[in-house]
C-alpha cells in the first residue's frame, strides 16, 4: 500500500482548536502530517509552540505548494471562507470546524471543491466528536433514513441538564456553563438556538440532500425555559432538550427544525447529559441507532479534524449521494402538525387562533401553560411563540401527518368554549 | 457520477436474515440490486418469495458470469467457507454475517479477497445495525484507540437484564429469551460467550491490526452467573454485563478478553439493555465514543448486509491499515493483573494461590465470594474459575498494569492469614 500521502498543513488560527490540534499532531507520529505554518490574528499573544511557526500574513500558506491542506479553525466565518475560497483555487484540499460558513455557504463550497476536484470535509463541525457526517455519507447512504433527532449543542444541553437536576435557575446554570466553558462570555449563538440551527443546515444536506435555503428551518433555543418548564417536564417523566429534528413524512417530504422538546426519560437523548451532544437514527430497518460523544471542546473537536486529515492520505471525498441522486424526494415541507406545550405568563402573549385543538391546559399562581396542536406553518409564519417570555416546548414524538377532521371539529368547540371562559390566575 | 454501478446478487441462505434482505431489498427501489438467485438447503420448505428464485444447486450461483456479488447467509461456517472461497476464485465480492467463519478463517479470506482484487464486507457479523467494523476502519483508523468495551451478544445481555430488573432466575430469564427469539434453541453458544468470542476476534483486527490465534483469547459467558451476583451488583452501584474488553496498555501491546464485568449504572454500557448492543470507543482525543443499537434481528440484521451491499456500488474495501501499518505495535499480551469478583459455593472450587491479593471476602449461609487481584496469565492457564459453578466477574476497569509490589507483599501476608481461617458458611 502506498497510498500513504505526505500531507502538509497550513492552520488557520491557533485558539482552542487549533492548539489542541497541535498537541494532537505531536502524539500521532503515524500520521505522517506535518504542520508548515500557522496563520493567526494577534502576532503579540504568547503561544505554546516555537516563534517561527507563527505568520500574520495569510498568503504565506495559501501560496506556499508544498502545503497540500488548509485547516480553517477561525471564527470569523467571512474571513473563513474567503481563506477556503482562495484555498480550493490554489490547488488545496480543506478541512474545516466553521459551522456558520459552511451553513451559510455550502453550495458554492461545493461548487468550487467539486471544479477543482479537491476534498471538502468537515466533520468537526457538527457534534465535534461524533462521527455523523461520515456514517450518514458511508452507512446510511440510501433513501431508507426515517428520522434523525439530535442533541448538536452542549451548552445549551449543560444548562438543562442543571436546571433539571440541581434545579438551578436558567441564569444560574449558564453563569456555571460559562463558569467551567462550556458556554461562551457572549452566549447568544447558543442559547437562541443559532448554533444548533448552523450545524442542522448541513446536517440535512447529508441526512436528506437537502440544502435548506437561508430562514427556511423554523428554529429557537432555550432563552425563554422557565424552572416551571423543568418541573413539569419531570411530572410527564420527561426531560427537556433542545432536539435537532428531521423526519421523513409518508408523502416523502421532510419536517425539519430545531425546537425544545420534552424527551421521555427512557429516550436514548435522555441520556444524553451535561456538555454532551447525541444522535439517534432511525432507519426503515436498523431500527434506532445512537451515537454519543463529546460535542465540544479542545481535543475532542481537535480529535475530529484530525480524522479529516487522516482520511485526506487516501484523498477522501464526502460524495453527497443523497443531494445527487433522487433529487425530487429532497424537499423540506411546512405541511404538518405538532404537538406542542406553550408555557406562559399571560394569555395575551399566545395567539390561540393558530391552534387546531388545545388538549390539556393549566393555570394557577405560579404557572399557565396549555398542551395544543398546531399547524407547523403557523410557527414558520408568526413570532408570538419566540416572544414575551413564552415558552414553546414540543412534547415527545410531536409531528403529525394529518388530523382526523371529525375529532378536530370537536375539539375546536371545545376550545371555543375553553377560551372564551378562560381568565389567568 | 456514473459510479452506480449495477448490482447483482445470488444469496446463500433464507432464514430470518436471508427473509429480512429479500424484504428489504424490495422496499429499496433506488439502490438498483437485482436477487438472481437464491440457494437453499431445504427446498420442501415454504417460503415467501417465487419458486423460481430458488434453488438447492450452490454451483447454478457460483458459474453465473452475471452475478458480482454473494451473499452468504448461512448458518453452517465450514459451508460458508467453501462458498465464499469460490466466489472469490470465480471474481465475486462477498457479503457475509457468519461471524463464526470469519472468526476462524479471517486470514486465509483476506488473503484471497487480496488476491482477487474483490470486496469482502462483514458489517452483520458484529452488532448487526451498529457499523461499527466501518467505523473502526474508516474513523479510528489511527494509533490513538485507547480501548474498545462492548456489549456484543444480545441473548446474554437479555437475561441479565431480566435478571436484575425483574430479578429473575438465569433459567427462566433464558427460558423468555428463548420465547421472544431472542436466544437459540440450542443457546451454548451464546451463553457460554463462543459467539461474543467469535465477534471480538476480528472486531480485534479492526481496532488494533491484530489476527489472534485459536484460543489467545480468555473468554467465558454468564453460564454460572446466579442472583446473588445480581444482588452484589446492585448495592455496588453496577449491572452485570458480558463484556468484550480491549485495552492498549503504557507498553504498546493490547489486553484483550471477553468475560463478565461489573458495569457502573452510569456508565454508557450500563444503558445497553435487553436485546440491545453497544460500544464504546475510547481515544486520546476524542474521550468515549458510544455506539447503540439492535444487534440482532432479521431487519436489523438485514440492515447492515444492505449497507454493505450498497457500498459495493463503489467498490468499497477495508483497507485493513493497522494490519499492514506498525505491525510491531499489534500484540496481544496476557502480562497484566486483574482485579476481579469471584463467587463460589465452596473455597475449594477456587485456586486461591493464583491471587496476587484478595482485598473483600463475604461469606454467609447463601453465598461466598472474594475480590481480589490475579494476573492475567493464570486466568489463560487455569480453567478452575470457569467450572464447579464458579462465577468469576470482572471489576468495573479491571485491568491493573503493574503492582505496587510492597503494598503486595502486605497483602500476601493478610491473604496468608485470612485463607488458613477460612471457613465455609
Amino acid at each position: 500500500m502506498d497510498t500513504h500521502k505526505k500531507l502538509v498543513l497550513g492552520i488557520f488560527g491557533f485558539g482552542v482548536v487549533g492548539e489542541g490540534l497541535y498537541k494532537v499532531l505531536q502524539q500521532t507520529p503515524s500520521l505522517n502530517a506535518t504542520i508548515k505554518k500557522v496563520c493567526i490574528k494577534n502576532s503579540d499573544k504568547k503561544r505554546n509552540a516555537p516563534a517561527e511557526l507563527f505568520t500574520v500574513n495569510k498568503q504565506i500558506l495559501l501560496d506556499d505548494n508544498e502545503i497540500n491542506i488548509i485547516v480553517e479553525l477561525i471564527d470569523d466565518a467571512d474571513a473563513a471562507y474567503e481563506i477556503v475560497k482562495t484555498a480550493f483555487v490554489n490547488g488545496k484540499s480543506v478541512v474545516s470546524a466553521n459551522k456558520k460558513m459552511i451553513a451559510e455557504h455550502l453550495p458554492e463550497l461545493l461548487e468550487l471543491s467539486q471544479k477543482t476536484g479537491k476534498s471538502f470535509l468537515y466533520e468537526a463541525a457538527c457534534c465535534a466528536s461524533i462521527p455523523v457526517i461520515r456514517n450518514l455519507e458511508e452507512y446510511y447512504d440510501n433513501d431508507l433514513l426515517h428520522s434523525i433527532n439530535a442533541v448538536v449543542n452542549g451548552s445549551t444541553n449543560y444548562i438543562l441538564t442543571k436546571m433539571f437536576e440541581e434545579k438551578l435557575s436558567f441564569k444560574d446554570a449558564l453563569i456555571q456553563a460559562q463558569q467551567l466553558g462550556f458556554a461562551e462570555s457572549n452566549p447568544v449563538l447558543d442559547i437562541e438556538g443559532y448554533d444548533a440551527l448552523n450545524k442542522w443546515t448541513f446536517l440535512l444536506t447529508h441526512s436528506y440532500g437537502i440544502l435548506p435555503k437561508k430562514d427556511e428551518i423554523v428554529f429557537t433555543g432555550i432563552q425563554n425555559i422557565t424552572s416551571h418548564d423543568a418541573l413539569q417536564a419531570d411530572k410527564k417523566d420527561c426531560v427537556i432538550k433542545l432536539v435537532a429534528s428531521a423526519k421523513k413524512l409518508k408523502n416523502g417530504k421532510v419536517a425539519a427544525f430545531v425546537l425544545p422538546q420534552f424527551v421521555k426519560k427512557d429516550d436514548q437523548l435522555a441520556f444524553v447529559k451535561n456538555e454532551y451532544n447525541g444522535v439517534v437514527i432511525e432507519s426503515s430497518f436498523a431500527d434506532k441507532q445512537f451515537f454519543y460523544g463529546k460535542g465540544a471542546g479542545s481535543f475532542p473537536t481537535a480529535s475530529a479534524v484530525l480524522s479529516d486529515i487522516s482520511a485526506l492520505r487516501y484523498d477522501y471525498k464526502y460524495e453527497y449521494k443523497k443531494l445527487f441522486y433522487n433529487q425530487q424526494l429532497n424537499v423540506l415541507t411546512n405541511d404538518f402538525y405538532i404537538r406542542t406545550y406553550v408555557a406562559f405568563t399571560d394569555w395575551e402573549h399566545v395567539r390561540k387562533d393558530d391552534f387546531e385543538s388545545i388538549e390539556e391546559w393549566h393555570s394557577n399562581d405560579q404557572s399557565n401553560y396549555l398542551v395544543g396542536v398546531i399547524h407547523f406553518e403557523k410557527l414558520q409564519e408568526s413570532k408570538w411563540w419566540k416572544k414575551n417570555g413564552v415558552s414553546l416546548i414540543l412534547t415527545a414524538e410531536p409531528v403529525i401527518e394529518s388530523l382526523d377532521v371529525a375529532k378536530l371539529k370537536k375539539r375546536s368547540l371545545e376550545l371555543a368554549g375553553f377560551a372564551g371562559n378562560y381568565t389567568v390566575g
